[in-house]
């Protein structure tokens, strides 16, 4: 597949910008490839406009044609073979079987929500027959969720596929109803166009308007901003930085009609290890954390990036431990130059903090490519209390154990903490008894908390919650992970005293698809009689 | 009951604050009653901190106990008997028949409500058992809806029962597990602290903590703001005008932690009236289009404002008969001054655009108590197009008709309105097959699409939907009637790993209840095996 840079708009390219971004390989420095040309404010309102034309096609969109695009776009990613997963690998840095599984991930993804469209489990379709006897009588009443309408999709840099142009936010927005526009991330701008190039192929396939998706190119935040402030905008996902995502929230909460930002964004995801723990399997934690905290160079958003341990000698034995494990950890890659320099700069204010140590210091590259290897650093609970830098995520390798003199005051910090996307707790078996106010707390501070295990690894299922209370995300009440995702992108509406041939067909008396529908306040697969 | 006039936290009595406000009867202009005292800053950041403290209990409560305090309001309230309605028909001017209907209709909200919380059906429950076989190893994953924490409720004046302190929202966010505090309406303080004190006493009888609820007076809009503005607070439920609703959202988006607002606004609730109808049933449609029009004297949100009929003799014919039954409707009261002076302003304004005739004017008295009667204005869809003041709601029984020429300029001007809360089609049944395009438009910009029936009315029923696209909610994506409204106040936490003892009651394996949950993709009502 010949890359030309352009932005792919209502089945055009188009490439009138100035601004123009090439592709760099993070390990070596070196840019590659075309020039990928910012959008113009005509060219994203061109493409908005097309997908404000496309909405009624993809809102009426049959099931099986929403289903059967989500499909194509899998077997189109795949299709690319090493090709897609060379590109991705050389412009994140991320080494090849990441990406295959990301890749993987990303195609289990866009088939989960086929599968969603086609049951129409995300329908919450509701039925309340007529009362003429209630006071006051009770009209016929049925509700369905419907598509929002063009959805702006903004990929992050950390997963070039999965949670960028062809990822959840893009797979459960089609699979809901709605256009997307996706802003390709300018750390990886070949991967977008490869990608963008399945999906737009893919709707011709379906013979769904072009319209129904266009990828955007927008180095200058600009881009961002005009995307977000088209009035033909419905809903927008996000996920990235704290900074960008509120810069985002903020633009869209102001327009004369706010629409909602899902956006994804920082987290510290706290771990609390108990003393039972570090005597049961200390070691084994120690190197567990380690590998979770620099999984993919640390630029997880489910990174541990606090974790609380006893202030003992036990609980010194098992820092030790983990610097003793970080020590073994190589050097990898970062996303791009960008990323190391913000390291090294919060690295240096960290380790200035006074009642800051450093168990073990990592090295950031950043000429000539960007590579980071993992630190440790340690701090107790005054310390993290009084210095709001902690609290913040630290994007990259790095964690920072803070030592907590009893339970009541680890008990406290639970409460206390920034919302995160996940909290975990590593204890022995038999302290579970004295968890309940520990895991309560958190509870209130996260969107998934575990037992024993670390965060990173988001399951692609009906269970997962991955947001949380700001700034985890905007909107603690959505996930952007998992088939509930595609709630983001859905409204409801309640037909009244419609007669059977008006109402959506899923809201109809038959139910020749057997959906579960509350009718009459009862779940039922029956037809309503 | 004696009331004082004071602010009502954590069990006690607050009237330090210099800004007071009485009770007026809009019939008369008279005052009664004793002064209602502003809340200070001082005494809102209490209220929020004893919220905060109230919520662990709150939250940990057992359904019987949440049911149990829904019930003992409802019953509060009927105890009351006609000391309450007394007193809210004095504030609100609106008949005794009215505010018993809609006492009944606050109880059975509450009762209602009681029930989601005994059943769980807010619950949300979804299970996906570990499958240690599937690429990555997926771990045992189970979620559930948790409350959001303190929530504010800004009643309405309009509905000084249901919409107001006992309303929807207190009565949603109770169920759901979250302190209240309630900001009484200065337009009925009396009838609110009435309503506070039962809610009170309910609190302490069930055994919470008084600081689940707080009652707040603020007639200056700082008490507001300086409310919406706690960190503590968690999400706000608003019911009232677009001006008010959208300052409280631009103030919660604007926090260092931004919080959700729910707020129902301004609805122009348009009506498509058919050429088939009128020749059907013209008169009936006219005497029940005023009947909706001037219910409550026109201070409904789901009032109808807008009107498109055909332009021709026919049409002319329908305006005539409207006219006709506008001309019979007696004049009623106001809620309060502040309205009548409003609402004579609009109307001038409204009548001095060119191309807008009077059909029918009706009367605004404001000096020595508030009334109106029925107005009904005439003008082409140019004139609306043209005129942004015609697509702002007005809130009285004023309604404006608007002459279309063809059915294409009807099914263009559907998909071009502002956001409601509602739209009806009344045509033949003849008519039925070409109303696709007009039905498929109106349901992107209504939450609720009516046919052959009028808006106001609203059913409080599963399938209820009450909200709409901007300006008719800020969150289009709930509902603030129905057992739906509960959503409002949820979020979903997802536990990983976490052993049978530690999970939430209704996540564990066993079943008891017999809830309806999610299991491994599959909805069920039996325990995991």
């Amino acid at each position: 597949m010949e890359l030309t840079g352009s932005n792919l708009i209502d089945g055009t390219e188009h490439r009138s910008g100035v601004t123009v971004t090439r592709s760099v390989d993070p390990r070596t420095g070196e840019a590659f490839g075309p020039g990928f040309v910012d959008a113009t404010d005509a060219e994203v309102a061109v493409a908005v406009r097309a997908a404000v034309d496309a909405a009624p096609a993809v809102r009426a969109a049959a099931p099986e044609t929403l289903a059967a695009l989500l499909e194509a776009i899998a077997a189109g990613l795949e299709a690319l073979g090493n090709a897609l997963v060379d590109t991705a690998v050389a412009e994140t840095g991320l080494d090849a079987g990441r990406i295959t599984g990301e890749r993987a991930r990303t195609c289990g993804q866009l088939r989960a929500f086929a599968e969603v469209a086609l049951t129409g489990t995300h329908l919450g379709l509701r039925i309340d027959t007529a009362d003429p006897t209630s006071t006051p009588p009770r009209p016929d009443l049925r509700r369905l969720q419907v598509p929002v309408g063009p959805v702006a999709v903004f990929g992050a840099s950390n997963f070039p596929l999965a949670f960028s142009v062809p990822g959840g936010d893009t797979a459960s927005a089609l699979a809901a109803g709605c256009p997307v526009l996706a802003k390709a991330h300018p750390s990886h701008p070949a991967t977008s166009e490869l990608s963008g190039r399945v999906i737009a192929a893919a709707v011709a396939d379906v013979g769904l308007p072009a319209g129904t998706f266009a990828l955007l190119h927008g180095r200058e935040p600009s881009v961002s901003r005009t995307l977000v402030g088209e009035p033909g905008l419905a809903a927008v996902g996000f996920t990235g930085s704290e900074r960008a995502g509120r810069a985002l929230y903020d633009l869209a909460a102001a327009r004369p009609e706010p629409i909602p930002v899902f956006a994804e964004m920082g987290s510290l995801n706290p771990q609390f290890v108990t003393a039972g723990a570090i005597e049961e399997r200390g070691e084994e934690l120690a190197s567990g954390l380690v590998a979770s905290a620099t999984l993919g160079t640390g630029q997880f958003c489910t990174k541990p990036g606090l974790v609380f341990v006893p202030d003992s000698t036990l609980g010194r034995a098992f820092e030790a431990s983990v610097a003793r494990a970080a020590a073994e950890v190589a050097s990898t890659p970062l996303l791009n130059s960008g990323i190391a320099t913000a390291l090294r700069s919060r690295l240096d204010d960290l380790t200035a903090v006074a009642g800051v140590e450093v168990l073990h210091a990592g090295a950031v590259a950043e000429a000539a490519g960007s590579w980071a290897s993992a630190t440790v650093l340690a701090t107790c609970d005054g310390v993290l209390r009084a210095t709001p830098l902690l609290g913040e995520e630290c994007f990259g390798p790095v964690t920072v154990l803070v030592r907590v003199p009893t339970w009541e005051r680890l008990e406290a910090l639970a409460g206390e903490l920034d919302g995160s996307l996940t909290a975990c707790v590593h204890a022995a078996a038999a302290e579970h008894d004295h968890l309940g106010v520990l895991l309560d707390r958190l509870s209130t501070r996260v969107g998934r908390v575990v037992l024993d295990q670390f965060p990173t690894g988001v399951s692609v299922s009906p269970a997962m919650q991955h947001g949380g209370p700001y700034p985890a995300s905007t909107s603690a009440q959505h996930t952007s992970v998992g088939s509930a995702a595609i709630e983001r992108f859905l409204r409801p509406v309640t037909y009244q005293n419609c007669p059977q041939p008006l109402l959506p067909a899923p809201l109809r008396d038959e139910n020749p698809a057997g959906r579960w529908r509350l009718v009459d306040g009862q779940l039922t697969r029956d037809a309503v009689s």
